[in-house]
């Protein structure tokens, strides 16, 4: 693995935030399917800064260039690669960075691994700009799994001490999962949205920054898909949402809630309905022993807040081996929690399509 | 994958509950080791049931036999196979869960995916019961580890509503990791320890159960270990972890701790110590862009009550195609999480000697 | 990868020539397959030693025990483990072998590798013996093939000099195939048989051995089965066929011979029959660009002659650094080619169960 | 995998013929390394064709530009990018071939797999135009392996009926290798070289093709590399090379010749020579058990005459389903041979680089 993702359908994503272009090549996805370029455009613009005030103020297009694999508008079976040209860089601001790691960045951690020689400029292949070519490779399986009548949706379930509404974890629909799709701010509750911007706002003003919880859900993902052990739904979509930056937690279902129940709370009664069997409640998260049980996929996912903050904080100078003090410039979201719903989703997409197919 | 892990170093379980043995394959185990067997004996005894009141009654002797890859007490470079032959087995039992699954199991989704043919004894391939061969893996590769001076620990973080301390996240240290391993219960706190076991024991009074959650740490794991994106040492451990039944939830560092506080609160900062750069805190878990800092790794994981209780529960029957009412026979855990531990531990050895070897 | 074999169905081998016992972990086999366990056991036994004047001595009575995996004669969809006992095991037979590595045998390379750690006594690892649960696996495979109507047969194409007469590609049959696996000896013409027996007998009798070529073929493999580049059938099939010790080489259709045609010979006319697009010829062997055509896939392998031989060789003494003569000793094949037959046609049935699952 | 090599260093290949552009991305290349792109280059040219008279007219400047991984020439350690713009493109040639298949080709079997949707113009991602980014990552990895004396060298070994001189298997040397690759034509001796220059040039009059044998050695290759049973040298090179077009065979060492010698002639001594254990002959291919012995690695594969023929063949049409004739139009090379040498190269290459990184 390391930069690639799945096993039948797979995603190798390349690129990094200040090179000639960032892309995503997928190889294994099926032909003869004819993916509907706009919306994935809009799928994609979902991710993209420069929507709003609350993003980073670098403007990305995020122009797909399909280079393989689709002719006449159809896939042909032969690896689609897909490639996003880097056009407004300002590489110069990356220049301190060097040598003063970013407390809570992996300046650090890939210093140690390859030395002067990491593209530190914006990040490099650490940069969140790299989930522009996962989204498109996400908004493709999306497609995928609409034909057999699967739909991903995912939202903002808190900034810091904010709270959206949460998913009616047994009973979410393909139609509360599309409408978010449609807002400014994937929330279920607008309110709830208005004070998460102001939240966000706030700590924009302050020059920190702030975390969140996502809340993604997939449903009408048929009963028994996954494997046993190591291979089974959980395993994987959480080796593949660790991918997407910034990621700490992912628990499913009732997930450290459950920690704190008894047997008797959390075990999910099964009835029957239109001959269907189903869960009254979703504690196990449509999973059980890494096997969906046709019950809504729910999970959740902790989000930290962005490192790059204005504010001034400690590090070291790793050349002159003394503690200094460092000051972010640049242009940061002061939270990466509404362009990473999209992510989730996408990598979402990518995991099931890949069992699926 | 599947029933695999690992991909230098590759775990492949076998065996069901109920089947006649159950065991390990270890491919990639470097030759020229001679593992303490003894340690490991003692090592698998912690995750053996049949040790107190507040586990499960079947004995289970545990006893492995090495049948492959280890001559005159060295590793000879070819795969290691272990296997444990299941003893204590009373399959009659189970027959009625074969028409009726019970909530929060494995035998629905299982019966989806195989039908009639899956083996519902003691929940076959399903079965904690397959972590025995799991922690005899990790054993060997924590001996691997401590070639390389890294200490694996792991304890009992919560139960229910009774929580242990926690480790210090920036400062855990490997004797803090070798004091659990002599208790009884691998708890920091032995008063909370006592009041763990209350809690299990009222559970189980009840004919009810408990779900915790386990604190993980892994010390003096050299900085730089890891691949960005899908290969990171939060990807693999993730994967990996939610191969062991009922865990629900993995978090770093501050996990989902994290979703609340502002990039000044989460971010850690670095300094110079011994001519080394740490951070002050730990909130990063001791990873940073999938690659590890040097500082402990950290993570907790929720472990959901066992599902199977003596208290009737609503069900259904998949034969008759009606609403029905369960009651659970059977010797079962009333909290799985004592047991776990061990099996955090092994998983985590697993992942960290097939990053490091 | 390394004793594994296979993605989706994975087969993990275990065991030195001279362990406790030897196995395989199948992972991955469908659930609801009642191995016919008496074909299973005639499948092997034409491997077996023992069985007649020009293989060895060694008796292998190759009990396969199952110890998990099926349940009252049907699999379960757990990983399925056979082990197979040694038994009748003479270790000192090896002693010197540590010291003065057989030339043309892996005592040298594995040395280099493990030092002496290896476990040189009958081959460890390398052994041939190993083959004997990779052709239990095979036979289950093979069960599972007939269920989509494939049939995988082999025979011995050359021994030295003498040649069995060669399947006519293009139109070989289930029937020629099954007519294989009856005969004492692998082969098409029953005199070529008598010869190949009195050329090994020869070389028995000098003290040396003999190498050979295998034929195998496998008939109703649909067409559009593999994927372009690495992922084809001859790609898969080859790396899995050199797993299989004293391999040298494969080709598939006229192979080495296409070499030496012009294009207008060597392309296989295509024509309809019955309404299906066929082959006048067969020297694309079944595939072109990695992917089944629907005619028969052929291929052949070189074997190279035992080199475990009584007649006296140079050799070199690595504990004294000097050049030094060695004589082996021990019972040994005079030509592997007999017994290669079927483990040749259990790995195509594992490779190509693994495509059509 | 699929068009995805290796396991370490990952070389994901991507594009077809007439796509807009082709192109490799090579994920787990180390970082700090500073390729030198004019020697790429040249190993480039030698597959390219329009160089001579007996390679196709196509022009394919196969100008790569890397579009991520590498800054300020040096590796990031960041997945590296190239991509190579098809430019001199004429589908209209191709437009009868969707009908009726070119027999030798994998258009019928591409058919089977994709239907209509299959990109037949110029082979699609089954073209030999597909080896131009493989030649590139080839490169980039001969690279790394000349950092550890390690050298990668094929010549042609035969065309039709015409042979070149072999290898000396077991003293074969850096220079050797060197020299083949300053020619036009990569032969040992150039006035065979005239000769199968003579043979494609009479194939191409005679509006056919064809085939040939490449020889391959990789000298300075340390003992120890590769592992038992199904990832060894042998198993993970086949696996690779089946995956360059038109390839049917390969063999180690004396391979296929070996079928015929007696162990005695067929064992290679063993002997020391300055402290070092080398053998006398290398009829074992510099790999015994998977494993390398520190001889010279030397193959030979077999290439099929091109498929592609402007003389009249039979075929059928697909959509009539009744038997018709084709006569190929399009620029094709007489003999793929010639450019295909350095496609071998470049793929051992990656194998190698990919066991010793």
């Amino acid at each position: 693995m390391s930069s690639l993702l799945g096993s039948r359908i797979k995603v190798q994503i390349f690129g990094q935030s200040h090179s000639k272009a960032i892309g995503a090549v997928i190889d294994g996805f099926p032909s003869g399917i004819k993916p509907d370029m706009e919306k994935i455009c809009r799928f994609m613009q979902r991710r993209a800064p420069g929507g709003s005030e609350i993003t980073t103020k670098r403007h990305e297009k995020d122009e797909v260039q399909i280079v393989s694999g689709i002719v006449d508008g159809y896939t042909v079976g032969a690896p689609i690669c897909a490639v996003i040209n880097n056009t407004d860089i300002r590489s110069s601001d990356y220049a301190q960075l060097r040598d003063i790691p970013r407390p809570g960045h992996s300046d650090y951690s890939a210093f140690i691994k390859h030395g002067q020689f990491h593209d530190i400029r914006g990040g490099g292949h650490f940069s969140g700009r790299l989930t522009a070519p996962l989204c498109f490779a996400g908004a493709l399986c999306m497609q995928l799994l609409e034909k057999k009548g699967i739909t991903v949706g995912a939202h903002i379930f808190s900034v810091a001490d904010v709270n959206d509404a949460a998913f009616d974890a047994a009973n979410v629909t393909v139609s509360d999962l599309k409408a978010l799709m449609d807002k400014e701010l994937s929330v279920i509750n607008d309110e709830a949205g208005f004070r998460i911007k102001q939240r966000i706002t706030a700590a924009k003003n302050e020059g920190d920054s702030v975390g969140g919880i996502i809340e993604c859900a997939a449903v009408n993902v048929p009963a028994g898909i996954g494997e046993p052990m190591f291979d089974g739904i959980e395993n994987r979509l959480a080796a593949a949402i660790f991918g997407i930056p910034a990621i700490k937690g992912i628990e499913f279902g009732a997930g450290f809630g459950a920690a704190k129940l008894k047997g008797s709370q959390n075990n999910d009664e099964f009835f029957y309905t239109d001959k269907t069997v189903k869960t009254r409640t979703n504690n196990h998260g449509g999973v059980l022993g890494g096997i969906s049980t046709g019950m809504p996929i729910v999970f959740r996912v902790a989000v930290k807040p962005t490192p790059s903050i204005a504010m001034e904080q400690n590090s070291v100078s790793l050349s002159s081996h003394v503690n200094t003090v460092l000051s972010v410039k640049g242009r940061h979201d002061p939270c990466i929690v509404p362009r990473a719903v999209s992510c989730i989703e996408a990598v979402t997409a990518i995991v099931l399509a890949d069992f699926l197919i």
